[in-house]
């Protein structure tokens, strides 16, 4: 359902919804013809799913390879075509910066160009964050007239830059020609109001190449997604709950702190993460754990540490379990199998596991096969909300 | 598909399309964990399931419980969301009230209010039919310039108020304020055409509220629901075809007249309804039959009364398919499980018997697991009337 008809049929109520996002669940058979999920021991993840229902989520569309924000945006209920956040304001929330809304912020890459300005290297041999930090020191030091320039090293060659000022627009193009041999375009305008912008964002880039000159391979740089932060309605707001977000990492969080969760201080390590949740379960309604690791070692390519993530998150069900939600949920925002060693479009296992009101279920386990064949069957992953506030008895009846 | 695009594909001939509606169809397990329709022994629709294309049907949308107007609108083709009837309407529709296009129709509850106006029971003690019929017979005898005013009882503290005349609207607000220890609210105008419906509607309570002093517990009323018929397309019309209606209950008939279909005279039982059809099966291209005891049965909380009635269904199977419709549908406006005492937001079992043109099919009998294996999966019941038009060789191709 969409967020509108969402904020018109939500009730509060006193049930604990909990949703556990296992980043880059999904996965594909290597060569023995199993996935990681079906190659994996993970009796807890097994029973659970025995006993819920089961399904496939998409995250965006069939097809659609989701980044880290669509693919969590719609496990938060937000239709991720409808609410497009742009590449550098999600660079900026993985970084931990305080974005505000009228900010414009650019990923940056440093590259290498030649003696004509060409483009030899789009990624400046991928310097190490050591290299590319001083850059990012020198960069802040532009000055820019009306407004503040904030240069932040992501990692290896990626940066943020963040304009801070009035009137600034973000109807503006990209200066990454997406190829080599060819020198880093202008910023146009877009629109009459980005104008302004995009002379701003064009003097940056003047001075700093001259900044830049000679500090080879990282002697230029191209701007990328440059986005204001969009508006988005709070799904604390709309959903009429208390939501609490525990994640290690700063994408997630300020993916969270974007639909108006209260983003908790939580360690490093999932087992930080699950001493907060428990610690903090009598404070939210709605609560958002998030485990890295598994798409990290798929992001590798390493099948076998893919399982070993996979084994891993198994070991912290039945504490999860323990807690007793009205609604538990295992999600993943996405794909992401090791023989892809990237994300990919497939569907994405799902278990929804209700107190009460459960119906009837014949899945085998919690692997991509056995959801395919679960009573929730393929569906969009902006639905999964909408579930989880029926089962917790949290949505009035829609017509007489 | 939208109904544009049924209009356009829509072709007239010859074949027979058979509705039957199970009102609140789907269950839930209870502690045996099998539902009422694994339960209920119903040989006739388990082989019927067997030779026909089973599925689940989603009334509204993932989490949305339907209320009987929604989950009727959608398996005749209408989107819920985009057609939205008013309480006010479904009420008169509940009554066999003629509701003329411009009448404005609300819901009225009779209230207990305290001597400072505050209500203290909302349903003023739920007072039986037999009570508030003579307090309707009162509130009918107002005056107001310029409209018609009638009342007229639904059940207990139900009732329902029309106004007839020239330029009302129904863009006002309601007087119940949806809890106790408040007076009930004035009615407003949310739009300036409804300037002079509100305060017609605010003098209609005034004098009511003079009429129904010191007849504790109905002292006092709330009105709910306002609402105008909306303009619907017909989907005799829309489809080019002869569509019947047989419901012993006035709310399933009025759904079908709304819709533009012929109402036909009927007994109370459901052996009546069937005689109804038999009788007329010639006269029509779409015939809608209601059987109505699965749903209260379910609203009681009796799993076995449930039981009882989707086995009495059962019996009358036989005679239904021996009518040989090019298309035989069973399905559910919603499920009404009895583990639930109401309706619920749960997908409903679905199966379509075409006489030609079936898709090979799994389901092993007619109940919510087996139909989630079904060949046409999960799937929005607004689109039940194209696959019965599709199965029935009326819709031409889209595109050359």
């Amino acid at each position: 359902m969409n967020l509108d008809l969402l904020r018109e049929l939500a009730v509060p109520n006193d049930t604990r919804i909990l949703l556990l996002v296992i980043d880059g669940l999904g996965g594909l058979p290597n060569e023995t013809g199993r996935s990681e999920l079906e190659q994996a021991n993970i009796p807890h993840l097994d029973r659970l799913a025995q006993e819920s229902l089961c399904g496939l989520t998409v995250p965006v569309a069939p097809g659609v390879t989701p980044g880290s924000g669509p693919g969590h945006l719609a496990l938060f209920g937000y239709d991720p075509l409808q609410y497009d956040v742009g590449r550098g304001v999600l660079e900026a929330l993985g970084v931990d910066f305080d974005l505000q809304p009228s900010d414009v912020a650019a990923r940056g890459n440093f590259c290498t160009v030649d003696g004509q300005g060409r483009i030899t290297d789009r990624r400046a041999g991928r310097i190490p964050t050591e290299q590319s930090a001083p850059l990012c020191d020198l960069l802040a030091r532009i000055e820019l007239p009306g407004v503040r320039v904030f240069v932040q090293p992501v990692r290896d060659h990626r940066f943020l830059l963040v304009l801070r000022g009035e009137g600034l627009s973000d109807r503006v193009s990209e200066t990454d020609p997406q190829r080599e041999e060819q020198a880093p375009l202008p910023v146009r305008a877009l629109a009459p109001e980005a104008e302004a912008t995009a002379s701003l964002l064009n003097s940056f880039v003047a001075q700093a190449t001259g900044a830049l000159r000679g500090r080879e391979p990282a002697n230029m740089l191209t701007l990328r997604g440059i986005a204001k932060q969009p508006p988005m309605p709070s799904i604390a707001e709309i959903c009429k709950f208390r939501a609490g977000a525990i994640a290690a990492y700063p994408m997630y969080r300020g993916l969270a702190r974007l639909v108006g969760m209260d983003v908790l201080a939580t360690g490093q390590s999932f087992a930080n993460e699950i001493e907060t949740l428990k610690a903090r379960w009598a404070d939210y309604d709605f609560l958002f754990i998030h485990y890295k690791r598994a798409d990290a070692a798929g992001e590798d390519g390493d099948f076998q540490a893919k399982i070993a993530a996979l084994e891993e998150v198994d070991t912290f069900i039945e504490s999860l379990h323990a807690l007793q939600a009205d609604v538990f949920m295992v999600a993943g925002d996405h794909s992401t199998p090791a023989i892809v060693a990237g994300h990919s479009w497939h569907p994405v296992p799902f278990l929804l596991h209700p107190k009460s009101y459960a119906q009837a279920d014949t899945a085998e386990g919690f692997n991509e096969k056995a959801c395919a064949r679960g009573v929730l069957g393929t569906f969009p992953a902006k639905e999964v909300l909408s579930l989880a506030m029926a089962h917790a008895g949290r949505l009035t009846k829609y017509g007489a």
